[in-house]
C-alpha cells in the first residue's frame, strides 16, 4: 500500500475536499491519496504574492508527510508554488498539478489551451509553461475572471468557464483544454462532455503521475541541486 | 477492463517477449496490457530507413487494435516511429516510448542524460527532445555501440551500458538516466542499483502513461490534425 | 550530363507530369530532370498516414534511382516526406520541396507566408519550418482547403489560392508567399502576375537546389547517422 | 532626497553591513541607501528551500519600506529571491542583484561567465539568465564551493573565487565576470585588478539601476499582473 | 567628474539639441553630458541604408571622443547603429539607446510594446530585441508612421504617438511603452501623463546606463571580440 | 543573358580575382559573372570596425550595378556586411557567402563546423546563424588565426586549414565543413579531397543561390521593409 498526499497550498478546506475527490476518484488499488490542507498561508492563491506566502506552509506539510513515510506528493494549485523546495525536502516524487496537467494534454495533439481564473495569474502559467517545456504546445492562456473561491458558490461559474473553453478552442486551435486551476477539477467531466474536446484536470493527471512514479520506484535525483537541504538554525518569526 | 497494446514495431519476437514483461510487471489491476510484434518490416530499428520502414507495420497492427476494441497503445521502440500516423488512425491513446521516458525523467531533477544503443541514432533522440519540449531537460545523448539485437545476447552489454550511464551522469551533470532502447527495458532495475540514481525505462512509462491517460477518458483531439485520415484507394506494392 | 530525380511520392501519375514540367523549365543545360512517379501508396498526401504511408514507394524509386546512377533527388510532396531516410539511401544529394521553398523565400525579405491546402496538413509545414531552422522567417501558414488532387479539376482552385495568399501577405505582414504543395506549381507564375510579390514554387527551388549542389560537387555528409544504411533481412508483407 | 533600501533576505547582519558598503560606495548624492536585514528566515540562502523560505521575511521588510515611503528596493541575494511578489507590493522598482548583473555584464561584451558559491545553486542562476533574457550571455556558471558564510571567514576565499574566475574565463571565452553571490561584493575590486577583466558585482549594480529608475520616474507598470494584491485574510502560523 | 558623449549619429542639429537636453536632465552631478552631432552622414535615420551610411560618421565622433578622452558613449538612434564597431574603438562603455530602454523596460513588468516611427523600421527593432535577449519582454512593436523629422514639426505628432501607445497597451496586455525613436525623448513625460503606466526613453535610460557603468569602472572586455581593431590603411573615398 | 556581381567588399584585388575565378567557375551558361572590387574602404575585413567600414562602398559598388542593369549580387566577405542596406537598394536579389554556405550545408546532414580565420570574427558569425535560422546546424565555429590577407601568400595556410576541419569535424561530430572567409575559396577542391568530407565554398554557393533566385525570377520583396529607401540629401565627408 503506497501512501500519496495531494496538497493544498491554500487554507480553505472545502477546496480540499473537492481535491480530494478527484484524486481519489482517479487512485488504483493500493494506493491511499490523502487530502491536506496548508495549516497557514492565504485562503485562495491569486497573485505572486499569495503564492509565495503558501509556500512555508506547503514545505511543512510535506516536512510532516516525511516524518509519516509518504511515498509522493501533489502540489494543487495550477501556479506549483515551493515545487523546487519540495523536491529537495521529500525523499518520493513531488509533481505540480500544471506541470501534470501541461504534460499530460500534450499528449493529445499539437498544442492544448489554459483556461484559468483571474487574468493576473496568467503570466504565471505562462513561466510555468517554459519551465516545464510545454511552451511549443501551450497555443493560449486565457482567464474568466472569477475569483477562485468563487468557484464553488458562483452558480455561473461552470457556464463561464465552458464559453471560455469554447472561445480558447476556436481563437488558438488546440486540440485539448487545460483547466487552470484545482478548483476547477471537479467540473471536468462536465466541461468535457459539453465540448466534445479532451479536457485536463491537473489534480487526476498529478495524482496519476505520482502514482505511476511510485510503481516505477522514481524519485527526484538527490545527487546535485535536489539533495536535501543541510540544517540551519533559522531566525524565527516573532510574532507569528 | 481496459486493453492496452504494447507493439514492438520490428519484428523480432524475443524482444517483444522482453518489453512484455516489463509493460505487465508495471501495469496495474484491471489493465490488460498485450504485447504485439509488426507483422513485417525490419528486425531492428537502427537508421532513418529502417524507421521509415518499420512504420506501415505498425499501423497495420493499431488497424487490427482498432477492430478489437483496444483502448491504447504504446509504440515500444525509442525512435517513436509513426506517432502521429498512430494518432490519427487509433481512438485511443498512442504514447511513444521516448515520449513517456523524457517525460518521466523531467519530473526527477533538472536534467536526464539518454544513453542509447548505435551512435547514428543519437540524431534521432534530439529530434525527439525538440519536438516533446523536453530539449531544456536533454543534458546529453550517448551510444554505447552495441547494436540493438545484441542486447540480449553480449554477455557484457549490461556493463558497457551501465558504464557508459555512469560516463553521463558525469559529464553532464544530469539527475537522472534515460535508456535510449526499448530492448533495454528488463535491465533497468539492475542500472538503478549499480548508479543509485532514477533510471527510467521507456516501456514502463509509456505504458503506465497510456494506463492513466484511459483512466482519465482522455484520448487524441480529432478535431483537426488528428482526425481519423479519409478513406482513399492506395495503390498496393505489386510484388510485396 | 547530370541526372536529377524529381520524385512524386504520390502515385497519380497527372500530378507528376506537371511537376515535371515546372523541374525541366529551371533545369540549365547539361542537366537532364526525369519526373518519376511513386509506384506503390496512396494517390495525394493530405494526413500523417498518407506521408508515413508513401515513405517506402518513395525509398524504393530512389533505391532504382542509385542503380541508375542518378546525381541527385527532389521529393515532390510538401510535407517532405522520408527525406532523412532518403538522404540513408541516396549517395547523392536529396533535397525536400518545402525544404528548397523555405530556403528559398527566406532570402527575399524578413518572412514569407505558407498557403498549402487542407488545413490538417498545417502543423506538419509547421513542424518543417522548425526542422529547416525557418521558423524565424515564416510568418504564417495558411490553409485553401482544396483537397490535393481537386487542384488539377477545380476551377476555381486558383483563385481561391490567390485570395489566400492575398489574406497572408495581409495578416501576416509577409515579404513572400512559399506555395505549400507540388500541385500548385504550374499556378506560380500567375499568381506572382496578380500579387505582384515573390512567390516561391518549392518544385523550382529544389531542383535548382539540387542542381547547385551538383555543380559543386556537395552530397550528404556519410561519416555518421547519414551513412548508409547496413543491409538487414527485412520480414515482407504476406499479402502486399 | 530619494531613499533606496537595499535588502538582505537572510538574517545575518555581518552579511548585511558589507552589502551596505558597497551599495552606499557607488550612491550618487542625494541619494539615501540603507541596507536592511530581513527579521527572520535563514542565516544564509543555498538551497531552493532556504530561498523560499527567505521569501516571507523579505515581503514583511518591503511592506515596512512602503510605510516608510521608500522609492526602490534591491533585493540582495543572488537568487533574487521573492521579486515577482515583490513588484506586487511595492509601489516603487524591485531590483535583483542577479537580475541587474546580468543585465549590466550583457553590455560588456558577448558574454560572461558567473562565479558562485555552492554548486547546487547553480541551476537557480540558470533559471535566472533565462528569465532575464540573458541566457545568450551567460557563457557558463560555475561554483567555487565556498559556502555563503565562509566568504568573510575563510581566509583563501578570495584566491578560490578569483581562480575560479580565471577558469571561467579561459573556458567560456568569455569578455566578463558576474559574482554570482551577495557576500563577494566587497571582493569586487580586488578580482577586478587580478583578473584585468570587467567584473560584475550585483549589489552596486542593482542599487545604481534602481536609483536611475527613480531619477527616471518609473517603476513597476500596475495595470496588469503585478498590481497590488488585494488584502486577504490569511491564517497565520500557530507557533511561529 | 566625467565625460559621457551622446552621439546624434544623424545630421540634423536640433535633433541633437533635443536629445541633449534630455540626457543633460537625467545625468547626475559630477557627469558632464555633451550631446554631439555626427558630421556626416543622413539627415535622418529610417532605413537599413540610411543606418548603414550613418556609422562611419559616427564611428569618427567616437575616435574624436577617445582623443578627447571621454569615459563612455551613448548612440542615440534607435537602431542602435554601429554598436558593436563602436564597443571596438571606444575604451569605455558604449550602450544603444534601443538597448538602454528595452532592458530599463524589462524591469517594469512582464513585458513592453515598442512605438516606432515608420513601418519599415519595425524589422530592426525586433533585430535588435532579439540580440539583446529582450525578445521574449517585447510584446510588440507598432509604428505611428510619422517620419523621423517630422516629430519636431508635426503638431498632431504627440497625440498620434500617444494614441498609438494606447492602441499597443491593449492589443499586446504590455505593462510598459518603449519609445522608439531619439526624436520622441522629449516627448516622454507628457506621453506618461496621459496614459499613466511607465514610458521608457532610451535617451534617458542610456545615459544613466552609461553613467552607472562609469561609476563602477566597468568598460568593454577587450580580450578578444571587442579588442581595438588593428591598424590598417584604408583606401579612401575618391570623391567624399 | 543574365549578370550576377560578386562584390568583394575590400579593396584587395587579388582577393577578388580568386573570388571571381571560384565564382565562374560553377556559373551555368548564359550567366555573366563580374567580380568587382570595392572602391573604397579596408584592405581586410577581420573586425566588426572593417565591416562597418566596409559598407558605405559595397553600396555604391551596388548603386553602380543597378545603373548597369544587373541581375543579382553576391556579397563576398562572410560577415554578409550590408545585406539588409544592399537588399533596399538592389532590385535583384543580393545574397551574403555566409548565408549561402550555411544554407547550403545544412542540406548535407545534421550539422556543420565553421572554419574561419581570426578568432575575434568567430562572434560575428554565430551572429549570422542566428540570424538565417542555421544555429541549428551550425555545431561549432572555429579559428585557424591566419589573417585574411597572408591566406594567399603563407604557404602552410592550406595545411593550418585542413587540420583546423579536421579537429572540427572531430570535436563537433559534424557532416560537413563551412570555409568562412571568402579567401578560402580556391582551397576548397583541395581540403575536400584531404577530408572526404562535404566542404562548403560560400562564394559558390552564393553564386548559384542567386542564378537559381534570378532563374526563377525572385527578387527581394519591396513592399514594405525591403522598399527602395527614399531619397535624402547626406550630408558629405567633408575631407573623405
Amino acid at each position: 500500500m503506497s501512501q500519496i498526499w495531494v496538497i493544498n497550498p491554500n487554507t480553505t478546506e472545502s477546496m480540499t475536499a473537492g481535491i480530494g475527490r478527484c484524486a481519489q476518484a482517479v487512485a488504483g488499488p493500493g494506493v491511499d491519496v490523502v487530502a491536506v490542507t496548508s495549516e497557514h498561508g492565504p485562503p485562495s492563491i491569486e497573485s505572486h504574492y499569495d503564492e509565495a506566502m503558501s509556500v512555508p506552509g506547503l514545505l511543512e506539510a510535506i516536512r510532516r508527510g516525511e516524518q509519516a513515510g509518504v511515498d509522493g506528493y501533489v502540489i494543487a494549485c495550477f501556479g506549483d508554488p515551493g515545487l523546487d523546495a519540495a523536491r529537495e525536502v521529500a525523499a518520493g516524487p513531488v509533481i505540480g498539478i500544471a506541470e501534470a496537467a501541461m504534460h499530460t494534454a500534450s499528449h493529445l495533439g499539437r498544442g492544448f489551451s489554459v483556461v484559468t481564473t483571474l487574468s493576473r495569474t496568467m503570466g504565471r502559467a505562462a513561466d510555468l509553461a517554459e519551465r516545464y517545456g510545454m511552451q511549443r504546445f501551450c497555443l493560449g492562456i486565457h482567464a474568466c475572471d472569477i475569483p477562485v473561491l468563487d468557484l464553488e458558490t458562483d452558480p455561473t461559474a461552470r457556464k463561464v468557464i465552458t464559453e471560455a473553453c469554447r472561445d480558447a478552442l476556436e481563437s488558438d486551435g488546440s486540440d485539448a483544454i487545460v483547466l487552470g486551476c484545482a478548483g476547477m477539477a471537479e467540473m471536468c467531466a462536465a466541461i468535457t462532455a459539453e465540448l466534445g474536446v479532451p479536457v485536463v484536470d491537473g489534480v487526476s493527471a498529478a495524482t496519476l503521475t505520482v502514482q505511476a512514479l511510485v510503481r516505477m520506484g522514481l524519485r527526484t535525483g538527490k545527487r546535485g541541486e535536489f539533495a536535501t537541504p543541510p540544517a540551519k538554525q533559522y531566525t524565527a518569526r516573532r510574532d507569528g
